[in-house]
Parts: C-alpha cells; structure tokens; sequence
C-alpha cells in the first residue's frame, strides 16, 4: 500500500509498505481524511530510538488526525463493524503510569502518538488500530468534519479545564488552526466576549469568520489596552496562548484581570520569560495543556452533531495522498496565511 | 516621638516626627512587637510620588509586621477599647476597583501597605489606624506571636489558595522566614510529606525544627530523583517556591507531577524563564502569590490559638528601636543564615 512516511530532518517519503494485519481486539480502517499541520523538517515527537510503547523507530507513517471507515475487524470485536465511520483518537499511553492512573493519559509518562510515534499513521491507505481509539460518528457528521475532531479536541479540552465559566471574557492570542479550535470551543460553551489577537490580516478575518467579538492587531493598537476597554478597566478573565511568541505573552500577562489564568496550548520554540512580580501582584496563573483526555473527543463529536460548531470552513484545500509534500507541508509554510486546515483525501467520502 | 523612617535607597533614620491624632473610626495604637526583613537598601513599595489611597511620599515610616496595645478610640469606635492587644492587618486599598470589588482587596490596582506606603508604620512609638485593619489577639496569644501573624498569613493564604488537599505531598523550595511559615501553615491543614530544598545548613535545621519531614540540601543530592522517589515516581502535587532562584525553579517543574502546581511566594530579583513545553505535555501550573486576603489574619490567629502552629522559635534576636538599623538590617543581611525573625521591641508586652 502506499504510505507517507517520515525518514528524518527533511525526509518525508511517498513509499510503497505492507498492509498491516489486524489482530484481536483490533480492527483496519480504510482512512477518509487526514488534517496535516506545520511542520517545519522535524518531528520532536518521531523517536529515532525505539518508542517504549510501540517499540518503533523512523521511517514512520505521518498523520494522526483523522477520519476513516473500518473496513476489518479483528477477533473479539463486537461493538464495530466493516462500514462502520470513526474519528481515531491517536493518543497512545502505557495506562500503567501515574498519570494514567489519575485519568490523565494525555500526560502519559512513555505518551506517544498514532501517526507520529508508531502504529502507522492516517496518511497511508489502510491502519491497524486497537477498538480503544475510535469514535463513531453520527450521520449528520461528514469524515470530512471527523478529521477535524482531533483539532477541534485541542481547544475543546483547554477551554475545559482552564478555569473559563459562562459571563467570562477571553483572549485568543493567535487565529491559526488552534487558535479557530479555542474560539469554536469557547463558543460553544457560551463565551460572549471573545478578543482575537492576530497580526496577519487574512487570519484577523478567519477570526472573525468563526465567531471572534473583537480582532485586534497588536502591531497597530494597545493590546492591553483594549482589552482593559472592553472589562471595566479589570482585564480579561482567561487568555488562550496559541501562538507561542514572547511579545503577544508579555501584553497578555497585563492584559489579564487578578486571579486571572493564561493558558498556554501553543508549542514554544524556546522557553519564554516570565516577570514573576506581574503573576504575585496580582494572583494570576499560568496553565499548560496536553491535547485531550478520554471525554473530549466524544463531546466534540456530539457538540458538531448538535450544531454548536461549525468547523467547515477550516477546510481551506483539498489534496491527494501522493501531493502531501509539495502541496501540503510546503504550502502550509509558504502560503501559511491563507490556509487554516489541509486536508488529505485518501479514501474520501 | 521617636520613629524609623525610609527616606530613601539605603537612608533609614531614627528620628523625631509629630504624635499622630486619632480621627473617627481610628484607633491609636502603640506597637508592641515589630518584625523586620531583608531589605537590601532599596524598597520598591514605598512611593516616591504621592501614593493614590494615602497621598504620601518618602519619608515614611517602616514597620508593617506588628501588635500593639490599643492606647485612645476616636469618634464612632464602640467595638474596641484603650488595653486591647491587637495584630494590624497592613493592606491598603481603595475599595473602588474591580479586585476589591471580587474580594481582592491584596491585588487592589493602587494598592499599598502601613508601614510601606503610608499611615505611618510599626516602628514609631504610635500609630493611628481604620479599625478595619485590627485583629484582637486572644489571651493565649502573646503579643510577640501578633508581630508574627502577618509573615504566618503568608503561608496560610499561599497553602490555602493552591490546590493543596489533605493527603498531598507538598515540596517547599527555601528554608527562609516565607519558607517556615509556610511549613507551619502544611502542618496545620494536615501535610503529612513536607520536603524541603535548602543549602543553608542552619535552614535546613530550622526547616526540620518547624515540621518538614525531609530536608534536601539540592547541592548535594539530585532534587528531582529525592521527591519523584519520595512520590512512586510521579512527582510532589504542590511546590511553594520561598526563594526566588531559576536553578532551583528548574528542578521544582520536573519534580512536579502532571497537574501538580507550582506556587510562587517569593519576590524574584529578575524575571524568570521557563521551558513551556514542560508545563504542557504534563499540564502543570504556575501561580503567584500576594500576601493574604480578608479572611487570613483571623484564621491564622485562631490556628495559634489553638495550638495548630507554634512560631516562637522563628523569633530568633530581640532588638530595641534605635538599634534597628545596626542590630537589625544590617545583621538580617550579614548573619542571614542563623536568623529567622528579628523582633523591635517597642512598647513589649
């Protein structure tokens, strides 16, 4: 079967590999779409020692977020059968560690990923995968949109556990894929106060496409303070970080009200700088997130089914297996503010 | 009458200033015990320009860690009577903004504090205050302990607005006076597993002194390994970090389990740097801490009498009021180590 296959920096191959054979409790799935996201030449996540989970190293198959159709089950599957349209939950954990003791396999201490870390990946014409990582989709929910679950679980999870509740106004630093997940997310739950901020044109309108209140360009208006303007002068109750870039965090910091929480989804070149005085004076947090935890893609599944979001537009390109290097990955560098998400039709439908 | 006053970067004087008038709703209170601490010449809280609640510049009076002895009640004062001891809860706030208005009088936006900013301070032989600010001491509580409840409060308001629940196991970074009284604050909500980082041999004794149940000098011993190993491998929940050092921040984020919380007290020299992707893949927390809220005071007054903590041993050194500068700054600098609290005594009692 044909495959997407990272090799290392730089080195992602369109290549002909076995078809994988399913096993108990486990069952093929025929993959639909498949997002891909920036990617610049390197891959953290790929282990080029054996992962302690899945024991593989690179070449591994690419993409783990995605839809498909089951097209084989294996011994002691009950519950699914061929035909039957699932969004795969990639997360792979050792459910032996603390963290996965305490629910939280998303911080799993051997964590790795379906698509990045072993256990093939969405970009290939067929995937083996335990009845553990999928979720139905309802009839109302195209593949299409089941691709788009995983992403939409990012921001679904954040607004989650941060400490937003109804009445709350938030802050999106960033309007790129994670940052649209969190405003959808954030609308879902009721959010009635939501700033965008984003200094690239074509996102400030995917923003405010998606629901954003207000989208403020920072490199041309007082971040800080608008947000004040707009929250009786106390600032806004909980930022999204989805961008990653010291300067947007420094006016965020100041930006949020007392006992007021960032929440930081974005992945960091390097580390940022904090001034520990602006978090004491005032109480404010500071809150990592791990993707999502057993729960959300199920709730993301029901919120799109409801209606409560509408990620379609997210869709900005449609491409084949075989272009996934010049036509995805390069595209999503170079022609980066235009799109949101690629998706890669591999069985379609 | 005689007082301590700031004039500026390392120009303290003990001189003679006017008796302050008692007005309505005040109460003149004559200092008892005072406490003092590090003061490395500069102090940032005592403002230069007019203060926005008290309107007052340097030269100002020190002293915001005291008891007293009610001396003279002004108009309207029925609740309190010339004889009764008391701990003066120093925040100065406006009751206008929007964190007092959410009960956060500790992040008021003009904030300010007796004995820093105005309203004279502890270390004067009178003071007049708002009623609002005392706390009665009950009989079993000696006035030497009052002078303590403010640093206590400290502790106590850090330990009980971090996620800290009975059955955790809580790392306290520092041995200092914060780091102590947030010891005894672990203690009386019911830590049973306080570990403590500190390289000062004589803290490290005052750490055990106070209740900590492994004390861990982290320039001899690998921190991380000493508190995972103490944690079946996942790490501490809760960190309080009483020092203030990016080295000793570094090695606290890996000791902390996923969700843990890391707690910050101390007052950093510099900003501090963090590795955001350590916060995310185990979705920890970062909060600051600003001193103690409504709330404090008499909780940790009722905790000393009942018997829950026992600070005496943080008073190490008892000073009068004209040797504070010689005997008391200067030694809190030079003799860091062996000191814990100095005490100014200037009524006694």
């Amino acid at each position: 079967m044909n495959a997407l296959r990272f090799h290392g920096q730089n080195d992602l191959r369109y290549e002909e590999i076995p078809i994988p054979q399913v096993g108990d409790g486990q069952v093929k799935v025929k993959p639909a779409w498949v997002g891909i996201h920036e990617w610049h030449g390197g891959a953290n996540l790929c282990p080029t020692t054996p992962h302690p989970i899945t024991g593989e190293t690179v070449p591994l198959t690419f993409g783990h977020e995605f839809s498909g159709t089951i097209e084989e089950v294996g011994k002691n599957v009950t519950e699914y059968k061929p035909g039957d349209r699932v969004a795969i939950q990639p997360i792979i954990y050792d459910n032996t560690c603390g963290a996965c003791a305490d629910g939280l396999q998303n911080c799993c201490w051997s964590n790795g990923f379906i698509g990045l870390s072993g256990w093939g990946g969405g970009l290939a014409d067929h995937i083996v995968v335990p009845t553990s990582t999928l979720y139905r989709l309802p009839d109302n929910v195209p593949l299409e949109i089941g691709a788009l679950v995983e992403p939409l679980a990012v921001g679904w999870h954040a607004v989650k556990i941060s400490p937003f509740k109804t009445g709350d106004v938030a802050l999106v630093l960033g309007g790129g894929p994670i940052g649209i997940s969190t405003i959808l997310a954030l609308k879902a739950k009721g959010c009635e106060q939501i700033i965008v901020s984003e200094v690239s044109k074509k996102r400030q309108e995917f923003a405010k496409t998606f629901g954003a209140h207000h989208v403020v360009d920072p490199s041309k208006e007082d971040l800080v303070a608008r947000c004040r303007g707009l929250t009786a002068n106390q600032g806004v109750h909980v930022v999204y970080d989805c961008a990653g870039v010291q300067a947007a965090l420094d006016q965020a910091v100041h930006a949020t009200r007392p006992r007021g929480c960032i929440v930081n989804i974005a992945i960091w070149e390097k580390p940022c700088t904090i001034n520990t005085n602006d978090f004491n004076f005032k109480e404010r947090m500071y809150m990592g997130i791990a993707t999502y935890q057993v729960g959300d893609f199920q709730e993301v599944i029901d919120a799109l089914s409801r209606g409560d979001m509408d990620p379609k537009e997210m869709i900005t390109r449609r491409i084949g297996l075989s272009e996934v290097v010049e036509e995805g990955f390069r595209r999503l560098i170079e022609d980066k503010d235009n799109q949101v998400k690629i998706l890669v039709r591999v069985g379609g439908g």
